[in-house]
């Protein structure tokens, strides 16, 4: 029969964060119990529970970047130990057998990949998330942390990490590549290290330049303050890939622009908006505007052994269960440099 | 001096086009005078006359689909001869030194290509276009016709044909890539043959089946009517490759979400007014909106060789001078099947 474990939970759409309990299904025979350790939280736990993306089922437990142990596996687990450091991300499932996850494009499942809150599981049950003690999850979906990459650091990896690593890959930067960043928060911050670790020119558009000294620390050659209208006109033209963390409508042509011949804007944020654009604007330029949605599993591992490799993890500031809706508030203020995680250890208190 | 030759000229943006005369250049080293045998008719060219896409100076002879015969050389030009059936497309110069042009990419010329009409010339005239007897253009930016093509079906591939191959060839049609043209006029009815001489498979949407069984003959493998809704849902993910050959606006998300996993939504037409879609149908399957302009001389080349070798040529309808106003009225009433080519032997009446 299902565990009761604490977890901090949102009772409705407006009221606050509460510690509280969830139930989480018993260890099937390819399920991993992880004893959560790290929860890293992402602007979408909020839009999400605000219900701004659609209706969902309250209450509700939020959180996709997991970090934890391994607590125990079942009769068929074959990828994980007791013991190991694992991950999970934005996804928990999916049909395994369409042409999209076959090619390891479990993000983009054809039959509806399984979120790992607030989607419905293979048994009808809502998905409930990471903020939380412990988790069951199906092995597929669990990931190796690389040793290399601190533990409480690793959280964030799994959906602002891959969230970044995937397109920036996808549109192939790299040396020679010219990529600007918009936006300098969780994801925002993750390209930078990315791209420049990818050796990528780095290129950070902010609204201000209050984040520029921390743009060039993080890998950035430069900054931009978006809302000097001189930057638009000394960079038209100047970037091969544009990766848009802001989840706010932007002026799209106007960063089109910024774009040299067969560049792309690839936003990774999506407003509930809908954006225009001059069609003109991608005919000037063979420019492309596109969406990328987080990564595959193997993808996903891929990135964690890249962040191994390259000494990367995210800036982090550790809070406790008590300080939840507080951290949710100064990510709404974007005063959070750059990912909040959370001590699982205090949720149960 | 300049010559006085015969033309087909717009007084303003409202008044009936008249025929009348224009100035030409002088031949430099650099030049060929043609003798233009015929003149396609493109949508662009109305666009232009009204001011659809910004104020021109009148009167204006437009037309951008030159077959003609080379009739004098400059003492310089080493790539044609007297005699030579020749081609002009959108373009009469670029600035040949930037990163595009040099590349090969002149209608994406850093510094602005010059357009075939209605733009400042090296020599600060306003290039007049093929709607006319003669022409003059520098060397490069004249085409080989060959032999294979009938000589008034090449005139539209200087424009139709090169805009719609251009971005086939960029976003790789091909043997097992699934394409869908939208649109079935000038451009689509030649995206349709283009695509199908490439070895893709060939899906035509247009408003309506009246022109169904035409886009079988063209070499579809089949058509949707735009106007049924249930076309929108049978043919989810169902593409990799759209070529949208409408100007008019479109609903942008109903189309990307045709497209498959990493699926391109291509405009070739550029409606006046932005057009609105939501970031989250990008982001849904890794997909791109892009948009791309005719292509450079040497693509026009081989767009043209390609022809030759495939035995494709578009659906012409001869017009004299006297029948261009009522073609064009039938160009905007969507009456042309598929591309209107004006006889220049009847300009000089």
């Amino acid at each position: 029969m299902p565990s009761t474990v604490a977890a901090i939970v949102a009772p409705s759409a407006t009221d606050r964060l509460t510690v509280s309990t969830i139930e989480r299904r018993d260890v099937g025979p390819h399920d991993v119990l992880i004893d959560i350790r790290w929860a890293g939280i992402c602007h979408s736990d909020i839009h999400t529970i605000k219900g701004d993306w659609g209706p969902q089922q309250y209450p509700l437990t939020v959180g996709h970047e997991i970090a934890g142990v391994v607590a125990e596996v079942g009769s068929e687990v074959t990828k994980h130990r007791v013991g190991d450091r694992v991950g999970v991300g934005c996804l928990v499932n999916s049909c395994g057998e369409c042409a999209n996850c076959t090619a390891g494009s479990e993000q983009y499942c054809l039959n509806g990949a399984i979120g790992t809150y607030g989607a419905k599981d293979v048994d009808g049950t809502i998905t409930q998330g990471g903020y939380s003690t412990s988790v069951v999850v199906t092995e597929d979906f669990v990931l190796r942390l690389p040793e290399e990459i601190p533990f409480e650091k690793a959280a964030p990896l799994l959906c602002a990490g891959i969230t970044t690593y995937s397109p920036l890959r996808h549109w192939n930067a790299g040396p020679g590549t010219r990529v600007a960043v918009v936006g300098l928060g969780g994801l925002g911050h993750m390209a930078v290290k990315l791209a420049h670790a990818m050796g990528a020119e780095v290129t950070v558009l902010t609204r201000t330049l209050a984040k520029k000294d921390d743009a060039i620390a993080l890998g950035a050659d430069r900054a931009f303050a978006t809302n000097d209208p001189e930057t638009f006109r000394e960079l038209r033209g100047a970037f091969d890939l544009i990766i848009n963390t802001v989840s706010a409508p932007i002026d799209v042509d106007a960063h089109l622009k910024l774009l040299a011949l067969d560049g792309t804007l690839v936003n990774v944020g999506a407003p509930a908006e809908p954006l225009s654009l001059h069609v003109g604007t991608l005919i000037g330029g063979r420019r492309s505007f596109a969406g990328s949605n987080i990564g595959g599993i193997a993808e996903t591992q891929e990135m964690l052994d890249f962040c191994a490799e390259h000494g990367i993890s995210p800036e982090v500031e550790i809070v406790s269960a008590s300080e939840v809706n507080e951290a949710w508030d100064r990510v709404l203020a974007s005063d959070v440099r750059y990912r909040f995680v959370i001590d699982a250890s205090t949720i149960a208190g």
